[in-house]
């Protein structure tokens, strides 16, 4: 089988082709300028694939009601030219076969449960602590949706009594994107997080605040495995400070090996690396396929 | 098709008959005293009955992992006798039909979906806020389990600024529960909540609490709807604090008709009343024996 990737990003898109099985066999990057521009040159790789499914994991926000009449459209988007924009609706003017289409956080959430960090299980959550911070989920075996995509990213944390910082999110100010994204951290120490590698209270603090929403999704969804990546966990040593913040939060309420004994295998980096993205999308591709083959 | 259900509550044991309409045509009330007792009075309450199937929504903690050897078990309650005990195993020793078996407000948000203020929906979310504070889920048209059953009602919040309350609960002290319960409210403020009716200070800082809570359910699962139910929120002016505190808490980040505009609709008490515990088990058993059937 021939999938073909899609991995719309704010600055680039990466598409390439792989197979059923996660392998990624080529890949290009395209800048993302206009979706004029940028969308002709993703249609030209594709064009002489002879591709069976396409995937696309998107920024959004996405529209992914299939019964609405904006489905598979970037909706509500602060980037120039791609507000209301119909991503899948230009796909399928020239590629007729089946679309997968879901958040960028979502498809790798769904390749890291097929492929990486959390293969065979039903259940975990993706997480990038990056310029902002995303989260996917997969819950029972199916890409968390309902009347939106979940926007895991903003929930509500304490401030640590230490941090006068006002956060950075325009919708909440001091939201977890607002407290501990990669520009909150620059807007708060006035230097990049790896200008700030070597001091511990910078990721004694980010920990408390990554553990909070890590505690709260564990609540809610109960997932079966948490891998966070992104460029801020670059800072490797900032996954025991959050195991240990998220056994202390959690104070023993959550009796289960995952988190007493076993947390250093509970919450985990990626294991796709540099072709998470894409392998997400091969995974929406995957499923695209299969769910037309049944239907 | 004669369905049995069972609502294993701390006090009681409440038993009924219904059908795959989700109506219940008799019931009747069981203490909880020891395991032995209380069974045997249920085991006999159905003996006649010739049902299809079983449906039980209890009280937790209970192991819902089918692969488990304890499947089907409560398990660490702090409820005398009740610790470790094998409910399901006790109900197949007399029963050799379906049984379906999740926590009780599990089986109350797929009551709501099918039957009550969800109802045609795939999604929802089901809290009550009584003694504590309990929350169930169908997230893409199923219950939502993980590595264990959600534990929402434990969600960190932030505390208000005024609320010098230390909180109830015995592992985080602040957490939802701890603020927000019938017992939180007790304890803060040394009377029961109905006793506070009038007292519109009471009220605002609940509603603020159960706001935040919602806020973050929101922004992790995107249910359809969410119904709240249980003895607090027999204060009925607190659904329209809780709806304004939602939206300002938001402060417009999610864009959706639900939030902005149709609030009313979104937040609801439950529509099954007296009958949500029995029709969530009566559901259970539904679809206990619809699995049965395709499998
Ligand atoms: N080694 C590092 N240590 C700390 N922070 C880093 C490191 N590398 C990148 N970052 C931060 O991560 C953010 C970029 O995240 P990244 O996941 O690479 O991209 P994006 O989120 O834009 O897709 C920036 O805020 C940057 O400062
Ligand atoms: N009318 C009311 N107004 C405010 N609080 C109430 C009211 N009725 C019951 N409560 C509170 O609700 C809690 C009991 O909740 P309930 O849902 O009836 O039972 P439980 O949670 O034990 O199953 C108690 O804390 C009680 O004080
Ligand atoms: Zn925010
Ligand atoms: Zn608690």
């Amino acid at each position: 089988m021939i999938l073909g990737a899609i991995e719309a990003g704010g600055t680039k898109f990466v598409c390439g082709i792989g197979n059923e099985d996660g392998e990624v066999l080529e890949r290009i990057s395209i800048p993302t300028t206009t979706p004029e521009e940028t969308m002709r040159l993703v249609v030209d790789y594709f064009k002489e694939k002879k591709v069976d499914a396409l995937g696309v994991g998107s920024f959004g926000p996405v529209d992914l009601d299939v019964s609405s009449p904006t489905y598979g459209y970037i909706t509500s988007t602060p980037k120039k030219h791609w507000n209301q924009y119909d991503l899948v609706g230009e796909l399928k003017n020239h590629f007729h076969v089946p679309i997968g289409f879901d958040t960028d956080v979502n498809a790798a959430a769904l390749g890291e449960s097929l492929w990486g960090a959390a293969k065979s299980l039903d259940s975990c959550l993706y997480m990038t602590v990056g310029t902002g911070i995303g989260v996917g989920a997969v819950s029972e075996g199916k890409l968390v949706h309902g009347m939106l995509h979940p926007e895991m990213g903003h929930i509500l944390v304490r401030r640590h009594g230490d941090d006068h910082f006002a956060g950075s999110c325009p919708f909440h100010g001091d939201c977890l994107e607002g407290m501990a994204s990669g520009s909150a951290i620059e807007a708060r120490w006035g230097k990049k997080g790896i200008e700030l590698a070597s001091d511990s209270s910078v990721w004694e603090l980010e920990a408390y605040y990554l553990a909070q929403a890590l505690v709260n999704y564990i609540l809610v969804l109960s997932p079966k495995r948490i891998v966070i990546g992104g460029g801020v966990m670059k800072q490797e040593h900032v996954y025991p400070l959050v195991r240990k913040w998220v056994i202390q939060l959690l104070n023993g309420y959550i009796q289960h090996k995952n988190v007493e004994g076993h947390i250093d295998t509970y919450i985990v980096p990626p294991a796709l690396g540099d072709n998470a993205g894409l392998c997400g999308a091969l995974a929406l591709a995957r499923q695209a396929y299969a769910i037309k083959k049944t239907s």
